[in-house]
């Protein structure tokens, strides 16, 4: 009995069984006495079959047509899907992100949204309907155009929709059952987390777990919106992101997950004049080109040659702008040349009781020793440690970490976690 | 020099490739100096997948929600137009039908054109930009929801938008070369007319000429604008349609062309009590279920019968509808039985000269007679004739006719109208 968010995912309203199957469960939870607003992606295939028909005739698609191009997809989605609760007898109305309510600003391709306004929505309850709406997409405040929010827009557009209405949770459904210790395909004794604090899911999620986007869960920490991370195949709970670690309430498991992450590359400057200024000119030519760096080694000077190597990660997908944004400030900065290496895994250890535990590094590296893994790189924060490996290694080192944080799965699936509100 | 709109359908836009060469065209009509706005249908056969789509969910879709799904194809068409013209170098804008200030009533699935507030589409013309409107859809004055206009919408929404902006010609491209004097599949010598007016234009599209729907023409009679229907795949010059008959300065030709319909069927109601207000009760039950009629034939009374037989003809897809109708009131009317018969065809001759020319019907018949065509019904107006026969026998009546007025082209396809304004 409450106000509920519920998204859909792409794969879960692929073709109209699927669109069936995900109408009967929504019904459900109608029945069952909740106001049911649903959050909707594009149907499978659809987003890159419309990049593909725009790519047939542009080479360079204007953003703004992209935008509208692109919003076709959450429209035929939820259009049917409105038809399919029709035809359980209950009455639903599809509303495009625009109708919803949801602005953005003008960014088209990655819009952020500025303010929610779900007047339409809430006629929508009011008159007994459950309330369709176009995930992944707004319009600009500015322009009154179509935008798109980007990767993970639509999860964004559900926990964006739930702090508006105030809902009393966001269920985000999924193809697995929720929030694991670890990747299941990597660690088949990885288990079900059944909570998680904000914190640690922003964690898990920057750290290569795509369960969740960060954005979204960013979202849900500021606005305090409870995220129900579940499968839409079974009727298991999954896992519930809520909660502050810093809530005295709370007690913290020590650690929740390990994450692993295979889409960043190596990029190392070698032989930068060691003088002050240098590594600022270095990471000011890459942020200039837009592009997110991660971790950061500063080597030692060799002794009495006056130069130094800087290493970053950086995501794989922007390593051919890096080097070549480097290359144009080589005479500049002064350094001898470039060093590319995509053949790393970086692996994460996660948990808002970490801090508390002084044990937890030692541990850690003494697992990734004892498996004979190699770590090129470190970084750390309150609840986090990450390495950065060889690739070829990555999977090695996920599976001891995992073992030796006795994050297996015994058969009482139930883990220990302390706290209120589940 | 001046403001066109140009109405592009889903044949014209099936693929990348007429979407490119659509976009071209575009183009050079904007290189050669003019405002450009452009109404575009769904891609080929989006349509129709849509609604494969729609009834694998429902066998009954809510209208709104249809609606809402069949919008997206001109989302799709419209962007993907955008992106070629831009990447021939000019700006281009897509706008929903909302967007575009289509504004209309709320019967959903064949809404009707309240007003229209282009706000937009002049700011975007006013900024140099071409602007891509979405044929076939507008939002509803009271509900805020997306509606669709029907068959032939995104003609209707051309000459609309060509009313509201007062642009010097509403050009229709679609896979004819223009309005011909009888259906050139069935009539190979058959004329394009360079010119025709409004009311000839409202015959030719009521007896089943297909190029341009009633409403269209309609709207371009009531607002003024000339409707240039052309090939979207040649660059000749298609048919005007513009100016009245009743317009001194217009000399008329006396017979425009020969239409044909081959989707009529006739409901013959027999044994009809030969008493007063029969025919008003047969009627208005057949009106009361929203089918339209076309011709009727009441037989005179059998002597000494006391009954008649009332015959009429309607939409072959409405004969099931109207056979129920009238059985349900077959007590109350008093009427012996009903016989259906979908194996007719009718043949209009239309002219706006044919008024002030006492000669036509006779020669009309003649040529039938000649052709041993057999007439079952025959229905005037002040500008067309048209006649019932058998199916099978309405190609060979067509060319009868055709021929008989001389209509069939020479060698100089110039037709001889005179007036102005062309």
């Amino acid at each position: 009995m409450g106000l509920v968010v519920q998204k859909y995912g792409g794969s879960s309203v692929a073709d109209a069984a699927g669109i069936k199957r995900v109408a009967k469960r929504i019904v459900d939870s109608r029945k069952a006495g909740n106001d049911v607003v649903v959050v909707v992606s594009a149907m499978g295939d659809t987003t890159d079959e419309l990049l593909d028909l725009a790519q047939e005739v542009s080479p360079f698609p204007p953003g703004r047509e992209m935008d509208m191009l692109l919003t076709a997809g959450e429209r035929i989605s939820m259009a049917l899907l409105a038809m399919a609760i029709a035809n359980l007898g209950h009455e639903a109305r599809s509303f495009t992100g625009s109708q919803a309510g949801v602005i953005t600003d003008a960014v088209h391709g990655k819009a952020r949204i500025i303010d929610v306004t779900p007047g339409r929505i809430r006629d929508a309850l009011d008159e007994n309907a459950i309330a369709i709406v176009a995930g992944f997409q707004g319009v600009s405040q500015t322009s009154k155009d179509i935008t798109t929010l980007g990767r993970g827009g639509s999860d964004t557009t559900a926990v964006a929709l739930a702090a508006a209405l105030g809902a009393d949770v966001c269920e985000i459904y999924t193809d697995v059952d929720g929030v694991f210790t670890a990747d299941p395909r990597i660690v088949p004794s990885a288990r079900r987390l059944e909570h998680v604090t904000y914190e640690e899911m922003l964690e898990l999620a920057a750290c290569g777990a795509k369960v969740l986007m960060l954005r979204c869960v960013e979202y849900g920490r500021r606005y305090g919106v409870p995220i129900h991370v579940r499968s839409s195949f079974s009727p298991r709970p999954g896992t519930i992101v809520s909660g502050s670690m810093e809530d005295p309430n709370m007690e913290n498991a020590i650690i929740s997950g390990v994450a692993h992450d295979r889409s960043e590359a190596k990029l190392t400057v070698v032989g930068v004049p060691d003088v002050p200024g240098k590594a600022a000119e270095i990471f000011e030519a890459v942020a200039t080109a837009g592009i997110n760096i991660d971790m950061i080694v500063q080597n030692v000077s060799t002794a009495g040659s006056g130069r130094t190597d800087v290493s970053f990660t950086l995501p794989m997908a922007e390593g051919a702008t890096a080097v070549n944004v480097l290359t144009a400030v080589q005479e500049r900065v002064g350094y001898d040349s470039l060093q590319y290496d995509d053949q790393i895994g970086k692996l994460s250890l996660i948990g808002a009781g970490m801090r508390s535990h002084p044990g937890v590094s030692a541990q850690f590296f003494k697992a990734l020793s004892e498996a004979g893994i190699n770590i090129e790189m470190i970084s750390t924060s309150e609840i986090r440690i990450s390495v950065v490996t060889r690739v070829d290694s990555l999977d090695d080192a996920v599976r001891a970490v995992h073992t030796a944080f006795d994050l297996d799965s015994s058969e009482d699936e139930a883990v220990v976690y302390g706290g209120t509100g589940r």
